[in-house]
Order: structure tokens, then C-alpha cells, then sequence
């Protein structure tokens, strides 16, 4: 090992080594850029000081109400500003953040509560009913509330329980803030989208998300004081981790309660919004927006997807309008996004079909990871062929330390010595990752595999089709075979064999669905399809 | 502290916890970069593909010849190839680099050689009697030499010793690098410029590196493929660990062994160079190179400058030139620049003389940095009244671990929980730190400090000064009094008398000089003005 003959008093000290932790950011930010705008909501618009102080108070507040080192403080709030504080008040304090999926039903909500303990929620005026009622259906006593109003979105306070603000001013706008000791202390708590089951407690240190803010900077290629606008839930992730990256450039948050065409276009044409990152759900969204939501601008708009796999065509269609997508993939475990389709610029002569396909890659690892690749169940490397299939893994410093009591599940992900993804992929000569399907999502028809997603890109090619999801359905003869459920464009109109004979056209006849049912797809509170479901659908079909 | 109630199977593992290492970026750039330049030297052209291998060759021939982890292994080049594959093929077989100042005097490259017990020095041909004497000088057998030769600037190889090719050819280009199993192990081993006495042995750690690179990106502005161009020497504190981080970025590093106007300007205009270091002296240089060493260009340079004050009448002049300059400031113990001049958007409309002496000011904490400010004898933040001198003081992670083998000056740097960098300044009501002087070189006048550094600056804005240094001379009445030494521009003249007119016109009768001598000043090998031998001549005169 790299250490010299003669160390003596070379060890760690006070003045060489600092815990990393993203309330080093905003610590710095209140210094360097007191008077820029950190957080934008309608009215309310805060600046460093400002939003360094309400931090400062919140932080202060809550331990006074006896919020101690190591406890659990839930929040049920959109992406307001009491949402951003809460990502550093909590934490400042020496709490574990929860953010809470606010479109939960009450049963996981009450769930969540049990598992994490959270000693106080934050809640939404809007989603007080729901904590309401999860509290009631808590084991234990459940999280004291907090309400926190929306008078600009119409919902004012209640009168039932204590206010933000009003807990605010019990606090202290210069209280010193409780910065970690060691940079593995746990820093938030977050449940999984539950997409294939019961949602696990994924728990981030501080110094994963110090490291994600570092190298989102590289591959977002940001510069200073971005203004960003905060689609992605600040409960999915904490919103990617960007929220804890703002204040070392300096940038704005722009926050959005309620994510429509009408607040994108409008943020970025009348605030100048740089970046924002959303599912391709919502990239869907701006493509098809009708024109009374579309506002005119004349800079570009960096944005990053992830959460499902986006459609070539929804990709090659958004740029053209002055955004500049960059795919990405990650997970709940990997604090977001851990892979980047790098743009190799190389390929801008492409035709515009090809860059699509280009960028519906996963890509290559972001700089703050060790790696990421495709294993087989040996836990050895594919050929890098772009036709053998095997587990994406990867191992790096934005991986999550584990599944909040839960050691099995963590002993299983973390096996080999790589954290195991559970989405199955192959890669490319150029060692870019393509995902061909969720482990749990492959259909296996005739011993062949399917990809769902490949399927999916094929028939979100049709000018008709807005949304589409293929899941397995048992069949006596293949075993399994490709079922598609559909949701077309308002307007648009075509039938089952003009889709059947659309993807056929395209594909092997294995792969083609035999049914395709129109109805509108149930998805998870992050805008994913929730395939297990469908699938217990087509098996009543 | 932030730890929570149960934290089973929560530990740290392969999976999630990586030390960090600037190791890791070339690494990645290998599979992510493989065809883009990666170093580039007149008719040498490397890819990363290539350079990947070329340290991987490196690596383990110096394994094969016996070099273990925790040795240390010196250089004696120029900013040539051998010397960015130095940078990581050392660290890669686990030993220790100590980069040598090429020059230095024989009797202090001996010194070093005894003191850092360098098992092996690459070094380059020009240098090599520089080497073999100091070898010879040596209390102990002193280091193994390989010749570093360089046909391209005239150096071929002596055959006095075995080549760096030659070597290369013994190693393995796939050979499985050394990473560290700690980040707090030793990376680097830089002795100090030797301002103010004895050069220190200050080391450097994996982790240090690997942040300095991440905050580097953000101050710099740098987004994918910068063109750098390597003029700070990397044997001065590894060029700020500018080569380290260039892999992140998929950066090429272009390789300058002397630094001319000539070669700066073509780099700039024939190679698209996008950003440099260098110490005001490389400014100078540009600013005043004659009509037939420049080159004209399109587009913006970025500049950092280091070092030493840069006067204000130089940063004017060169902005107009299509550079961008950033003030930053640090020492060998930060691993360079730790403070940034960060510009302030609204400074924009402020007159051209008002901008250059904002940016004179040394700044604000980088990224990485906790914190950098100004304190009081007895470790007290000083009023940021812009007139209270103190002592800056700075913590992060970007400090050493302390000096090789002198544990004592080790502690007093260290003393109150951060690192002492004895350089005397004030702070701005808006936290900007600005130098007044080295602690060293402050001048007691009649009980009143004089900042030589000020002194310096208005002289700096007389036309025919070149250069100068203002240091004490011992006066019977005051104490001490002012003394200038100047060199004029080429061509130039002025007398003694109107240069003190000049400066009385602007400053304090006790701070104007009371001599001013005219000759070419001493210089430290990274360009600085050694004013101890000025205060030895200014007694004598
Ligand atoms: N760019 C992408 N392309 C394809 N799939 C993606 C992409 N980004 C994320 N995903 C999918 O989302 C998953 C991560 O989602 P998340 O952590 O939010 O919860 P979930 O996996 O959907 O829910 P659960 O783990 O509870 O079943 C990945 O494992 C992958 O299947
Ligand atoms: N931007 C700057 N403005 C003013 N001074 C600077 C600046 N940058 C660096 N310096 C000076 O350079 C010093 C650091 O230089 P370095 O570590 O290379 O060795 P040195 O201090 O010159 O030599 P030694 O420590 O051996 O005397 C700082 O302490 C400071 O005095
Ligand atoms: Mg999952
Ligand atoms: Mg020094």
C-alpha cells in the first residue's frame, strides 16, 4: 500500500480532512453568493442568506422539538421550497431525511411510517388527509405533523396542526448547523418507486450525494448559476441529487408543484430555465403539447431523462423544439443517475433516426462511478457485442450503503462485490450499455427471450400511439407471449391489426404481440408503468 | 451523530465505497474516451487508449525493477509526455511521485534526493548532469536514473542509461494497476519553491487529488475537451493537479517544454488551446511578447494565474488580448489554487481599472475547500473590514497531510484546526480575501506595516516598469523603509526620481520608496521574485 516509509504526523487532522457532505455547499454559498436567487416559487423568491437562514431555523426548530442525531423526519411535500429546505434543515440537525412519495396510498404511506420511524413529518396542506390517515393506521403513534400551507396554490393552512413557518420561528437563523462527524452517517432514507413490489428503504451517506452533486456537474456540463427547474420529485431520489448540487454553482431552483406543458414552457420562457430533468413522460409531454401551452425562447434547454427507457421517436422529436436531451439511467440505490449517453461528436453527421437510436442508449459510466457493465450470473464481464444479455452492476461511491433493516435483500444486491441492478442489458463495442428489459419484465416466448423494450420502441414508432407498455401473457403453446397495452394520441385513431401488422413490419413474428388491448396505463407516482399489473391484466384475458 | 437506530448490514463495502484517486479517471477515460487525444507533444500524438497503456508499461516495469508500494519515485522533466504518464503510472504501482524542480542547484536536487530517498529518477536528458552530480553530491547511493530523451527539442539520448522507452518496453500495456486500498495513502511528494528558505517535503494524498480535480472543474468553467495547455510547471505542486483532472473531461493536455510567447500563442492559435495556468510572469510575457511571436484567434482563452500578486495594470492589459483571467491563489501544502477571484456578474459595468483590481483580489474558497478566511494571532476571524490584516488560514480536503519526516513544522502549521499559509491579508465586507503580503515580506516603517505587495502595484502601473520587488532596508530613523528594485521594459527609461515621484503621487509618504535600484531581479524556478536575496543587497547598499 501507497503509505511512505516515515508517516509520522502525516495522519487526518481537523485542518486536512472535512467529511464530505452536500451542507458544505450550501455553508459555502451563503458566503459566495449571499445575495443570488436560490429558490423561486411563484411569489417567494430566496435568496443564499435567506435560504441559508430558514434552513438554519429549521434545522433548529426541529431538534428543540426533540428531533435527535440519527432520527428519521418524513416530508410529504411537493416540489415546493419547504421541500428544498427540508434537504438541508434535516440533515443539518444530524436527522435522516424521508422524503415521502406524496401519491402513495395510505396503506405504504403507513407502511413507511412503521419502517422508518419518522419521529415528525413535513405534510402538504393538499396530502394532510393522507398523512392523517396513515397516522391513524400507524402500529405505533406515528410522526407528529407539521403542515405546511399553500396559500399561492390555494390551499391555506387548516388550523390543525403546527405550520412550517410557525415551526421556522421557533428556530434560529444563525443556529451552527450539526455537519457530520463521519461522511458514512446516513443522510436521507428513500423508498423505491415499488414498481416490482413492496417499496425497500434505500439509505444514502453523505458522502455518496457529495459525490453525485461533483460529477453531475461534469456530465450535465454545467457551468455557473444555472437556473433549474425541479420536475423530477425531490422524493424520487431527492430529485436526482440536484437540489444538493445548486448551491456550489450557485444556481436557482425553480420549483414546480404541479408539472404541465403550460409551467415548463413558462418557466423556460419567462424565468430563462437551463435545465431540468424529468421521465420520458414527461418529455412526451412537451412534444405534445398543444400550441396555447408552447411559449416562444431562443436558448437551449439541457435535460436529462431517465426512469424508463425513453423511445427513439420521442427523442428525435423533442430536439428539434431547443431541448438537448441527455439519456440517463440509475437508480433509487444509485441516488439517480450513475450511467450518461455520452454524445460522441463523432456521430453528429448522423441521420436524425440514427442519433435517436444513438441516444436511447444507457451509455457509460458518469464520472463519479467506478464502473458499470453488463455481468453474467458468474458475475463475468459479457462480450461487448450488442447482442449477449446479462445484469447491469456497478460499483462506485454514489451506491447506496443498504436496505434500512433489510440485511438480506442487501447481502443479495450486493453480492460479487458490485451492487446488481436487476435490469438486463447488452453492450456495444463502444462498452455503451443498452437496457433490454427489467430482469422481471423479459418475456420468454418459445425459450427466446423478448425485450418489452424493444417491442415498446417499435410500436411508439406509430403516429397514433401516445403510451404503450408489453408484458408477458401465458400461453399453452409458447409459454409466454408479447401482450400490448396502448393509450393513443387524443384524436388519433387505429385498430389492433393495423398495430400487430406495424410492428410485425419491424419485427421477428415472436416478438409481435398477438393481443393489443387500448386503455389507459396504471402507473407509479414517478410516471412509471406498473407492468405487474398489466400483467396479472393479460393473464385475465 | 447521523447514524440511525439500526444500521444492520449498513457498513461500507467494495461495492459502494471506492477510494477516491485520480486514478479513476484515467481509468474511465480508457473505456469512455479511447480515440480522443489525450497528450499531445510536436510530433507525439497519444490517445487514451495509447496513453492508458504507455502508464499501465510504466507501472509495472517499475514494479519489475523492484519499486515497491510507498517508495518514491522522482522526476527531472520538463512538461513533456514521460512526465503526464509519471503522474499516474507511480501512483499505479503504488509508490509515491516527487516531481523535482528542474531548476534547482545541485546541491538542492542532492538534498531532496537524500531527504525523499527517491529509489528511481526519470529524468530528462537536458538535465541529466544536473542529476548525475546531484547522485554523486548524495549522502546515500541516491536514486536509479532513466534518461528521458527528447529528439524533438534536440536532447537525444547519452546512452548513459537506460531510456524510458526501454523501460516501457519491459512493462505490461494491460497490467492491473495499483489502486489505493485507502485514499489517505501518499500520492505525491513536493518539496516548496524555496521562497522564504529550505524547501519543505509536503505530501500529498489520493483523496486530496481527486477533489482538487472535481472543484477545478467548476471554478474553471470547464466543460467536455478543454485543450490545455501545460505552461505551470508539473513539478510545481503537479501543475495544480491540472493533468490529474484532464481525464474526467476527456481533455488533451499539450505538452510546452519552454515557455515562450511564441509557443503560447501558437498552441493557442494552431492547436485551439482553450485554457492555461501560469504565474503573472507568464502574463507579463503574453502582454508584451513583440507583433512577431503572435498569433491571432477567435475565441476566448481561460487563463489561471498563481503565484504571486498579479498587478492590476497586467490582468487590464491582457483581457483585451482574448484571455480571460482568473485570480487564484494557494501554496504547494493546498496543492495549488484554493481561492478563486470569482467574478461577480454585476462588477460587468464597472470602469476597466475598477475590474483589474477586483480581480487582484485573491477571492473566495473553491469548491473543495471548507473554508479559507483571514484570522487574528489568536485564531479569530479579523473584521472583513478590507483594512485589519490577518493570517490566512484554510480547511478542506485539498490540504496535505503534512511535511515528510518534520512532524514539528507539521503541528505549527496545522495549530487551531486548520493549515497556516503565512501570507498576510485582508478580508472584504463581501468575504473576498485580499494579499497584502507574505508574512515575511511585510515592512515595518516606522511602527506602520507596509504591504510590499501594494508598493509593487503602483509602481506596476508606471509605463516603462517591466517588473519590481519591494522589500525592507533597514533604516536607522524608521526602522525599516521601502526599498524598489526594477526591471524596465525593453527600450524604456526613467529615472529614480520620477519613479518615486510617481509614487508618492499615490501612496503614503512612509510607503513610498526611499531607493529604487535598477537590475534584473533574482527568480525562483516557478518565476518567483526570491526577495530574501533583495533584502541581504538592500542592507548592503
Ligand atoms: N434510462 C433508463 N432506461 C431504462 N430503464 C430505466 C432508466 N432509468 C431507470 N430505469 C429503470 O428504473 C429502475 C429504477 O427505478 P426506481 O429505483 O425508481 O424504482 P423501481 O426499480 O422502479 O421500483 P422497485 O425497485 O421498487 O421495483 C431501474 O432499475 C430501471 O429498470
Ligand atoms: N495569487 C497569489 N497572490 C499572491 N501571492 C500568491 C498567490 N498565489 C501564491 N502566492 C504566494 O505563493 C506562496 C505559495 O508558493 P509555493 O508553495 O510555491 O512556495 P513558496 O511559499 O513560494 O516557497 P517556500 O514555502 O519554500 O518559501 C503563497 O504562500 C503566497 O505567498
Ligand atoms: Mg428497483
Ligand atoms: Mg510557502
Amino acid at each position: 500500500m501507497g503509505w511512505m516509509a516515515d508517516e509520522t504526523g502525516l495522519e487526518k487532522r481537523a485542518a486536512n480532512y472535512v467529511p464530505l457532505t452536500p451542507l458544505s455547499h450550501l455553508n459555502r454559498a451563503r458566503d459566495v453568493f449571499p445575495d443570488r436567487e436560490a429558490v423561486v416559487y411563484g411569489t417567494a423568491r430566496f435568496s443564499y442568506a435567506e435560504y441559508h437562514a430558514r434552513v438554519s431555523r429549521l434545522a433548529s426548530a426541529l431538534a428543540k422539538r426533540g428531533v435527535a442525531p440519527g432520527d428519521v423526519v418524513a416530508t410529504l411535500i411537493p416540489n415546493l421550497p419547504a421541500q428544498a429546505e427540508a434537504h438541508f434543515g434535516v440533515p443539518a440537525c444530524g436527522a435522516v431525511l424521508n422524503t415521502i412519495n406524496t401519491r402513495l396510498d395510505t396503506g405504504t404511506v403507513a407502511y413507511i411510517f412503521d419502517h422508518g420511524a419518522a419521529k415528525v413529518v413535513l405534510c402538504d396542506t393538499q396530502f394532510l388527509p393522507l398523512a392523517e390517515a396513515a397516522k391513524a393506521a400507524c402500529g405505533g403513534a406515528g410522526p407528529d405533523i407539521i403542515e405546511v400551507p399553500d396559500d399561492q396554490a390555494g390551499f391555506p393552512a387548516t388550523a390543525r396542526h403546527t405550520t412550517y413557518e410557525e415551526l421556522l420561528a421557533t428556530g434560529n437563523p444563525n443556529a451552527k448547523w450539526h455537519m457530520p462527524e463521519d461522511e458514512w452517517e446516513s443522510l436521507a432514507l428513500n423508498y423505491t418507486s415499488g414498481t416490482t413490489g413492496r417499496p425497500k428503504g434505500v439509505v444514502y451517506h453523505h458522502r455518496g450525494a457529495y459525490l453525485m452533486t461533483m460529477g453531475t456537474v461534469i456530465s450535465w456540463r454545467m457551468q455557473l448559476f444555472p437556473k433549474f427547474l425541479a420536475i423530477v420529485p425531490l422524493f424520487h431520489c431527492n430529485g436526482w441529487n440536484h437540489t444538493w448540487m445548486m448551491p456550489v454553482l450557485g444556481g436557482t431552483v425553480h420549483c414546480c408543484r404541479d408539472v404541465t406543458p403550460e409551467a415548463i414552457y413558462a418557466a423556460v420562457a419567462d424565468e430563462g430555465v437551463t435545465h431540468f430533468g424529468g421521465a420520458p413522460i414527461v418529455l412526451n409531454m412537451v412534444v405534445n403539447a398543444p400550441a396555447e401551452a408552447r411559449k416562444a425562447f431562443e436558448h437551449r434547454v439541457e435535460v436529462f431523462t431517465a426512469g424508463a427507457p425513453p423511445a427513439p421517436a420521442t427523442l428525435a422529436a423533442i430536439e428539434a423544439l431547443g431541448f438537448n436531451v441527455t439519456h440517463v439511467y440509475g437508480l433509487t440505490e444509485t441516488y439517480g443517475h450513475v450511467t450518461e449517453c455520452l454524445w460522441n461528436p463523432d456521430w453528429d453527421g448522423q441521420a436524425d433516426n440514427e442519433k435517436a437510436a444513438l441516444k436511447s442508449r444507457q451509455g457509460i459510466a458518469m464520472p463519479m462511478m467506478e464502473y458499470v457493465t453488463v455481468v453474467d450470473e458468474r458475475n463475468q464481464q459479457v462480450p461487448m457485442d450488442k447482442s449477449t444479455q446479462g445484469e447491469i452492476v456497478m460499483r462506485g461511491n454514489s451506491v447506496m450503503k443498504g436496505y434500512f433493516k433489510n440485511p438480506q435483500a442487501t447481502e443479495e444486491a450486493f453480492q460479487g462485490g458490485h451492487f446488481h441492478s436487476g435490469d438486463i442489458a447488452v453492450q456495444h463495442p463502444d462498452t455503451h450499455i443498452q437496457i433490454a428489459d427489467r430482469a422481471k419484465d423479459i418475456i420468454i416466448s418459445g425459450g427466446e427471450n423478448v425485450s418489452s423494450v424493444e417491442v415498446e420502441g417499435v410500436l411508439m414508432s406509430h403516429p397514433a400511439v401516445s403510451l404503450c407498455a408489453v408484458v408477458a401473457k401465458p400461453d399453452d403453446k409458447w409459454g409466454e407471449v408479447p401482450c400490448a397495452f396502448v393509450e393513443l394520441k387524443s384524436g388519433s385513431e387505429v385498430s389492433e391489426a393495423e398495430l400487430v401488422a406495424h410492428a410485425r413490419a419491424q419485427l421477428a413474428g415472436f416478438k409481435t404481440p398477438k393481443t393489443v388491448v387500448f386503455q389507459e396505463l396504471p402507473k407509479t407516482s414517478t410516471g412509471k408503468i406498473q407492468k405487474f399489473e398489466l400483467r396479472t391484466l393479460a393473464k385475465s384475458i
